[in-house]
């Protein structure tokens, strides 16, 4: 499977690379982002997985975050995917910002017209890391996950249905619930149908409750976030975590927003969190 | 003069903020951008003011560089105007990038038709510290200036005219000798008019020949940088230092390009060097 190398940049000693390939998952071509730390010695390393929110793309996060510092400084590399299939091609709803491409929810859609590219589910877990991990200067130690909002919901029920595949999870502002907000009930209704018994296996707090976490988690939320009430709503995360039995540290951050203003305030600590936990 | 606020938002525990007022220097309306730590003492506190390159106004170093992080540690406010006046009645080169709108290059134009609103000299120099400091948290202390590329070519030339008003002067990949590569002759010759010698009040060669600079100076070139060879010539910095005894540190960064991930890896180091020098 051929990986096109669209432009490379160095960055904290290390390189920042976008990548283009034809994804079996999506039937479409697919850009992602890897930073990759200086190369010190062939040891494995761990990777973590970071999946953006609404409108986004991997370049939000790769080019607002000021991640790659201490992505360099811990030797863990960053892969960020898009946010959903995009091109011409891709069935769209144009004037939604919630919903298509820029929306994909990181679910199998089974609805039409949906579910015919609207599989970033499968190709988070199961196709990236076979397209770019056997690229990586070293092989892989760990896996972990995070995300932004619509990509916070991501990490936490991609590592909450793959709790082998990812040994670290945490999120800013994620949906915690999309079952229980419009955001959610938009996407899930219409990627996956009214039968809402389906929308559990992609729904964090659901998740949590059926089947727990090894772990712990930590949320970064800020209280000035104009989404806290109506969308996010993590005190149902914190009641489906302590329900559990789940160790959760939720940081409700005071007077930050929902913006990578926010994301770049707090990422440093989550990446000194995951590298903690990917090398234990 | 009222000052507007866009937008404001809370980061690394401070306040990034973007404003708009109407500005006398270039007769329109100019929006700029400031990062103030949060409020520790009523102390005077210094101000780093950051002087963007060609296409840039204030965003693209306020989203991309990271520098909140190193402002917020060591209590230094950034301030960051616009490259040029905006807006319908604004004379504009439309289709060059290098002239014009997003071009300004920190001069006072004296051809028309740039002449009625090109004065980003002054508005940098004068105006905007007028407009902004005393709407600050803080008194301000001392003030440094840094930039990048067209930037960093207005951070040498409005420090060396100005050493009273600038105690710390750095840059990333500056213009050192406009007069003398393609970029510069093209702006000044437009904008300042076919004599040469007005152009060297706004060449820091030139001006370092002419009068020196009491401090030292910090300059970081990435050595894969597209412009180094035609455009910015960093050789001739040295020269002209060497030749003046102003202590230059110029560090050539293997591998380093000409985009924010270069500015991003070490704008902590500038931010760190300015904090020494503005509070010694």
């Amino acid at each position: 499977m051929p990986l096109e190398t669209l432009n490379q940049w160095k960055c904290f000693g290390g390189t920042q690379s976008v990548y283009a390939h034809d994804s079996k998952a999506t039937g479409t071509r697919m850009e992602f982002a890897v930073f990759e730390p200086a190369k010190s010695s062939d040891a494995p390393s761990p990777v973590l997985y970071w999946l953006s929110g609404l409108t986004c793309n991997w370049e939000n996060f790769v080019t607002k975050a000021g991640a790659q510092r201490y992505a360099a400084a811990h030797n863990i590399v960053i892969v960020c995917p898009d946010t959903s299939p995009r091109g011409d091609t891709v069935p769209d709803a144009a004037d939604e910002y919630d919903f298509g491409k820029g929306a994909g929810f990181y679910v199998n859609a089974t609805q039409q017209p949906w579910s015919k590219n609207y599989h970033m589910y499968d190709y988070v877990v199961g196709e990236l890391p076979t397209v770019i991990e056997p690229h990586l200067s070293n092989p892989v130690s760990a896996r972990g996950i995070s995300g932004h909002s619509m990509g916070g919901h991501g990490a936490l029920t991609l590592a909450l249905r793959n709790p082998d595949q990812y040994s670290s999870v945490s999120a800013f502002s994620p949906i915690v619930a999309p079952s229980q907000v419009p955001w959610g009930e938009k996407a899930l209704g219409r990627y996956l149908g009214d039968d809402r018994a389906t929308w559990a296996a992609h729904d964090a707090c659901a998740l949590i409750a059926q089947q727990g976490w090894s772990g712990d988690i930590l949320v970064d939320q800020g209280d000035a976030d104009n989404f806290l009430e109506n969308q996010l709503r993590p005190q149902l995360l914190i009641e489906a975590c302590r329900d559990a039995n789940v160790p959760l540290e939720l940081r409700l951050q005071p007077g930050y927003d929902h913006s990578y203003y926010f994301v770049a305030s707090f990422i440093g600590d989550h990446i000194a969190w995951h590298a903690k936990r990917l090398s234990a």
